[in-house]
């Protein structure tokens, strides 16, 4: 089973490297980090290199994708470009498609998911919906073959419910157990469900702050 | 403040990126991913490489260190060499060292342990007791500037601790708000005091052969 997770530069490395930790520990799998071209890209604060080993090209029939989200991806969220187009055309064979935080974003603008139930980064639900798909506030959203998982470390939650799905349950307890997942955050702060109103407006202030100065850098926007 | 998080070929990836997502957002901060040399390292898996952008001669004084875990560091564990030598030398100006799953081993290694209670996998706490520490079956330790983490996810707790020591518990909140970690794991099975006895061997056995095909394909051990 080949696992692709297609990169891009200004993404976010734990939308990636979350599912990637999970997913290469089942038997018999290849996980392959892939782009429009093969090189390293940077992530969002532009401080970390991830390679992609393989250009699209080389990647036409992955049984399942993984589209990490972050700021830099809004290059690829209008009119036709190859990141969309190959999502698009290896959607048609995938047994999953799966996204983390703002990965349905790119998912939503390749068209899987006009009227579909999705999950995306909290912040993003508005820019969701905009693309056509029904923004839903849980962690992980299953819709037949299409996953998708809320913000940045969703995507652990979200890699091990896929396990289960590929492998079974005793499979994916495993995989938990091999990674030590068993969180315990200092704070009970992690949704907007739960924080307060103030931390909200904080946190989505330094996202914005974040988004400007990631467009800057990377030309788009 | 910089941060460094050294690498080396055989570490595992969430360890790095999970402290790494979290500690990127800390305001006036730069996260440096270093090593002996610079130059791009691949993971346990050998499916994903991640770029070192400075060697260790260039990260002289970082004021914090996270060290990832990983199959390939038993290179590191003995005798005089080029990373424990690093990592005994910056922790003398350091304010905070820290570890996440194995890197406790090469704390350790670097003389930084005896007697100290740490943290580290499950599966490693005998090796950690041998090389000098005194390992304790908590999912974050914190002993004076020394904090160290279990196992790979739990790199993303420690990370957020981390934060509110260096800039309050407001910060810590928003940081957490920001990657929306309000984990909802499938199963409650993510340490070995919870998981049942058969699972543990299971996963123990799946380790100790991943353990040896790294230590093949690097010809280490």
């Amino acid at each position: 089973m080949q696992i692709a997770i297609p990169l891009y530069d200004g993404f976010t490395a734990l939308d990636a490297i979350g599912p990637y930790e999970v997913l290469q520990q089942l038997p018999d799998n290849e996980v392959v980090f892939c782009a429009p071209e093969a090189r390293t890209y940077r992530t969002e604060s532009s401080m970390l290199g991830v390679s992609a080993d393989k250009g699209f090209e080389d990647v036409a029939h992955p049984e399942v994708v993984v589209v990490p989200g972050g700021l830099g991806n809004r290059r690829w969220l209008s009119g036709p470009n190859p990141y969309t187009e190959w999502l698009a055309a290896v959607h048609e064979t995938t047994i999953y498609t799966t996204s983390v935080c703002t990965g349905s974003l790119l998912l939503a603008a390749a068209g899987l998911l006009d009227g579909v139930d999705a999950a995306t980064h909290w912040a993003a639900r508005d820019t969701l919906a905009e693309l056509g798909a029904n923004p839903v506030p849980e962690r992980v959203v299953e819709r037949g073959k299409i996953f998708t998982a809320a913000g940045v470390s969703a995507g652990i939650d979200m890699a091990l419910r896929l396990v289960e799905s590929i492998a079974g349950a005793t499979a994916a307890q495993a995989v938990q157990l091999g990674i030590e997942y068993d969180p315990d955050p200092p704070h009970d702060t992690g949704s907007v469900e739960k924080a307060p109103p103030e931390l909200v407006a904080a946190a989505r202030a330094v996202l914005e702050q974040t988004d400007a100065e990631v467009a800057k850098r990377l030309g788009i926007g």
